[in-house]
């Protein structure tokens, strides 16, 4: 064995560092940027911001286990300040982020920042009040639930309308980047790809959730129920005249109310699936459906069943 | 610029933080609840003992990469030591959520929670044995894999059925709401989403697994192999009297041994899949199969293969 | 209430340990092996050196928001001295566990650890500028995103794309276990699954991404893009004569240059897909397409558009 | 160089543990206890309890430096309900600790520690006007303050006076180890060791501090100050029939209204120091002294000056 | 044993918090102020800066043992930049604390910091060669010691060092709050109290250190050695017209070139002690002595040795 | 108000960093030293590694106060086996540093290292049964002590002789650096200054602490009590030839069995305080005392008391 003495740890760090150095500033220069790229708003400061504002949202149940009976206005009062200052200093940001890009250097960022701060914390309660009917719902929808409480700990889907009702308020009140890093955080922890800019009813339920995607211009009615695996997206992509692609026009499903759509389904482009329909599991829909319509997979569900189980010894041990 | 001084950083935190209790009270009286909630389970008091219970039953490959020999059994014994008494403190208060509920205030939380604390420990070895079992199989099911050592921290689908093994464990001593949450934290990890009732035979492999939903009256035997996106769900959920779901009942699918299910495959319904038999990709299946069946989508396979590719720059790279 | 001194909190520690300690004696015997088991990488470890690795590769957007001017260079200098000397250990803990698990005691795992190291480090300027290509992919394959800077601050696909192309790197100079770990990182905090082997050309881009699964020997070329839930798989898996799985083998698909594959499709075998070619979403395909094929699903999308929707309530939300 | 896989690293643990366990149970032994010894308040949770009151009597200083107008309400508040309940607990711990030593099963810690929470807290106000009394005495007293806020984060002599103040109200409520850690906590932050025990009044100022010893049976009239390393100690422990010390009996000094104290002065038993004498630096006193006496050290102040030094250059460096 | 659930765990949080505003508020219009408090630097973060500086003067034994050759530099640049952006931020608030407290708004406390950041900056590099001079000085002056590198990481007198020339550096450009804060960490880490002040030469030890107090006006000389418990204090306060501190004057002993002062000495008043003075220890001088001159405590020195101990056995345990 | 973006925030880092890179330099080449310095041990390192085998030696109150009855032994096992681990590195640290210092290349430091450890390990049941004694003395030595327990979480003389006797422990085996390292983090904690060298027998006792210096060759008996700012120091450093201090020679004070040294004494010299002996508060002595000794200053006890003080209203706050 050789000493470790003898092992030359010099990884060429200064040759490295130049070159990324010179690939940054070529990247910049394609962007017709000569300066430093302006500050972002922080992936971690959002991350605790919204565990902030949950914890304001539900203090008993995800904010802190300890509360007292006099304390918790005490916490839900601090916890919102704390939160709010800090969203304050993220909406700041993305202001100066896109003011910089712009090079619109008289915009107050500070002002800016402070309106949209109040509006949205006014919002709140409603907010509260939507995810209370969001709650129900899926207590109602999901045989496996015991209770709401569970629900609001346990489930994915209940984090995911959480976040998205939040970072859609945002989104209105016109902090689209903001609101776009909440969606991916909830994305990262859920599995569940919800555009900000997606509309949605009361009374919302995914259950599971791994793999639903919710596309930014999808509108969806009240009471509406989906399962892991569905999605609201595009079917095509128009481009304009330099080719580029035609960004924001309506592209995404309308859902009206008291829809469910099963897992895996596909529901793509403006189309409009009419109230109290159901949607089937893997089911690939690209035009519109009347209101109480029934679509599912054909070439399976005719199929009689084949083969009658014998109770063997694995169902024996579900009791 | 106007100075950052005039800017006026008062939100309306003293309005807010009282609709917010009224909200809160409402939410309350609606459950017929007037005092404060139970407390609940802790979610990161949870993902600390999971943590601390894979190290117990791996110590040198998801404890610490640091033990001696003669430090071993000492870091083992300190690790259950800590997680069971940790575990201790969220089964009685589950215990006593459950019992604040249905007002059951003789209940004597202390000794049940000590009571399931001890049956579970006493699992651990036997859960140590059905894991060495996965393990061989998730090495001998992918051709990727080269060694148990890289399974045991490289895949998603180790990690789900450690987690999965020891909700079941709680879950079958009645601490239904610990598991559960045990359940989402590894649902949050890996994208997988087992109910922890469900009930799981040895030599259990999920390959990939981003989707996975097993549903929690599902019964999987011995020899299993499931990829990503499968789902073993319930088909329709029967209402009982009063409009409510049947909760509880035996709805999702009995898989027997050695079962291989492709990606993407959905079942549904208290179906039984016959030992030996093999679920193609995306297939949609409401019935039972015999044992040796093999399962596929019709339409796809049988179309002949149109297009025999050169050798392209692409797959000289290969080598 | 009985009283909680008189609650038993001994749990059978000692019971469980030695049990355990059988257990693991078993499991070397099982391989074996009749000493401890070779340490192996850190997950954490890699964590942390893949965050400082993307630090240096975009200090302005995943390093410090707080970079002055004349500050950059030596956060980048000094974030890759702290990453590599991390690597380096990381890496000759990987040569180690391989020399003592294939007893070649003669391996000098230090040298060894610090070529490959110094190999990499020199490829990081090329891995920079692959993944501006795919910046550029990304924000002109998306109509919602807003600029480059959202891309590589909120999308998934780019955090799973960075990782890759520095897995990648890692696999191709032998270090296969450490880059299979940074894979599952990757994994786990997007929900896509990319084997460390994939060869992946310039302006990838995945959108949304959960459930992406790309195989150890797929290859992909150029401008390639991919939505969520795509699968590029092994179709079968060969065994040799011992009955045990032949490892290794090319069995993923070919992906030419300027591909889009649309959501769920499913790729399983070593086949083809020529340059140019569109998959649509939930395809199941098993054969190679000629270049400029475009392949959908049948039965759904050439039935007639039924429903018109009226201008209902929630289209008046869009504005 | 010898290869570091042969070096020995077992060191023995199993024979040290067990001496060691022989060690503790022959200890406890020795005081007559069979079990295991009754649990302690935690210093660590104590210092957390510490910054947190101090925090709640001055919320802007040793606070939060962040504090909006209507954020500081709800700080002040949330601080106070997390230190309350957490000193609660420590408060518990030490009630049960002094019933267990004593055999004393049949009290009722809980309500006992709760009902010393609620005098303590009751007491923060009348605290919070002693401190602001304090402050200006230590403006007042030391010509190198620039303003009372350069007194309150700056002034060890400022934080050991904090401490103390509440530690001696939990003394006086029963809780004396609490009390007496706190006051260890001061003691190695500031180097000044104030008993718990000891009285002091108001406008009470302690510059620099370092080495400053304070009985437990010290009692301190209004607007005193002491510099660094005086005593006010005991003179000598008498013992009783056993031949044990005499414990609790008045054995420091009296220091009446507006007395100083210079550096290094030792004032040991129960003498009076008349109201606004002056002690001087070193001067070693075991008796009293009336009112206004002036007390120095007489060997060294009538040695006449005997040199006068010339304006050098280092005096020049003085502006 | 009564139920924990009855035990009242109300502590009048609501009146404690109002009274405590009340006091707050009173204490505000004492001082003739309005509106909240500016803000103050940060404890805290200067902690972090001096750790950061810290590291940038010694970087191999002060900051990261784990330096490779070419990686020292990016590692202090980084160091660096970190620090001089942490404490422009602390001196940008000094600044406004200041300007508030006096009601001078049109200060420009941004470009103020700034400069003053800039200036300190360029003053490291003679900061650091001083500070050679210092181990050096230790080194020689302590028969214990056996190298630098024990002094720089052993020596609490070093630690104290370092903190002074720098908080000295930052109050001679005007932080003088700033600097007293600095003061103050090292105060509580060493015991040791140095006013920022304070004029110190080159080559200047402290032994042990604890308890020394040296004054805002005190000037030191080249090659001084003190030990623990010295203080270099103010003999008397003249007062000002209207009866409060005359601030500023020089008050503080001058110590010439290579004079000594051992242990307990006290040296008040502006008094010079001449050039190559030896001061014994607990030595009381109030007045000024010529270059060369020894000073002892008289009394005990010139008793004779009465006692010639035999070798017993606590020496033999010496070699 | 200008606006914040105008301010140069460039300090010059770039000149700072080339300018600390001279004098590092010049500082080795000082030394003739020219690559880079020997990694030293860690004090971060040596901090919990103390705070580690205080928890061994101590566990119910050093330790986790949540230890359960058949837990304890796995934590001092487990705590002990982190400990001893990470204390054999940084005596291979120090080892390398002694060997590179002094060229001695061939030195193997990985098997010294590793036998200082198993020797030292051995001797911590002798170590704890020392430290029980001096818990006992402390406790009969102090009136305000209410319990040994009290003493040992509470009193800093307790932290200071933990600290030596590991400390010196650690000396004897050839561990000097480390040793010292160790006693300076005692010496931070609690004002007590002990040279791991000081030889100290059982039942030793500090009371109050602060100041006390103890030097390298000082010997100390049993049943020893010091008070706070007690000296044990050297009274000259003779010189050798080449005028540099003469290092290591026997020159601090001998203390035999029985004594009593009180606050402020200053001992100096290779003198004998003979068996039985007090020394009083503030005395200077530089020669040796007979057994049974009693030693005062006497310019002050002598002096008769002349004031009777009134019960005044201070005294009545006692009881």
């Amino acid at each position: 064995m050789t000493s470790p003495l003898t092992i030359d740890k010099n990884w060429g760090i200064e040759t490295i560092v130049s070159e990324l150095r010179v690939l940054r500033d070529q990247a910049l220069a394609n962007r017709h940027r000569q300066d430093r790229p302006p500050k972002m708003p922080s992936r971690k400061a959002l991350q605790s911001i919204m565990e902030g504002l949950s914890a304001v949202l539900f203090p008993n149940r995800l904010g802190s286990g300890e509360l007292s009976d006099d304390g918790v206005d005490y916490f839900v009062g601090h916890s919102l300040d704390v939160a709010l200052r800090a969203l304050y200093e993220q909406l700041r940001r993305e202001c100066r982020f896109h003011a910089e890009q712009q090079a619109l250097f008289d915009i107050d960022c500070g002002h800016q920042a402070a309106a949209i701060t109040r509006q949205f914390a006014a919002q709140l309660p409603a907010i509260r009040a939507l995810l209370d009917s969001d709650l129900v719902a899926a207590y109602e929808g999901d045989p496996a639930a015991t209770g709401l409480d569970e629900v609001l700990v346990c489930y994915p889907g209940l984090t995911a309308i959480i976040y998205h009702r939040i970072a859609h308020a945002l989104h209105r009140l016109g902090a689209s980047l903001v609101a776009r890093m909440i969606a991916q955080i909830a994305h990262s922890l859920t599995g569940i790809d919800i555009h900000p800019g997606a509309v949605i009813g009361a009374r919302f339920f995914i259950d599971h959730g791994t793999g639903v995607v919710i596309g930014e211009t999808a509108v969806i009615g009240e009471h509406v129920r989906l399962y892991q695996a569905v999605t609201l997206g595009a079917k095509r992509f128009p481009k304009v005249a330099d080719g580029s692609l035609l960004k924001g026009n309506a592209r995404h499903p309308i859902v009206e109310d008291d829809v469910v759509i099963y897992a895996g389904a596909t529901l793509l482009g403006r189309i409009t699936i009419g109230k109290g329909s159901s949607i089937g599991g893997n089911v690939w829909l690209t035009h519109s459906v009347a209101p109480g319509s029934t679509v599912t997979q054909s070439q399976v569900n005719n199929e009689p069943p084949t083969y009658k189980p014998p109770l063997n010894g694995l169902s024996a041990q579900l009791q």
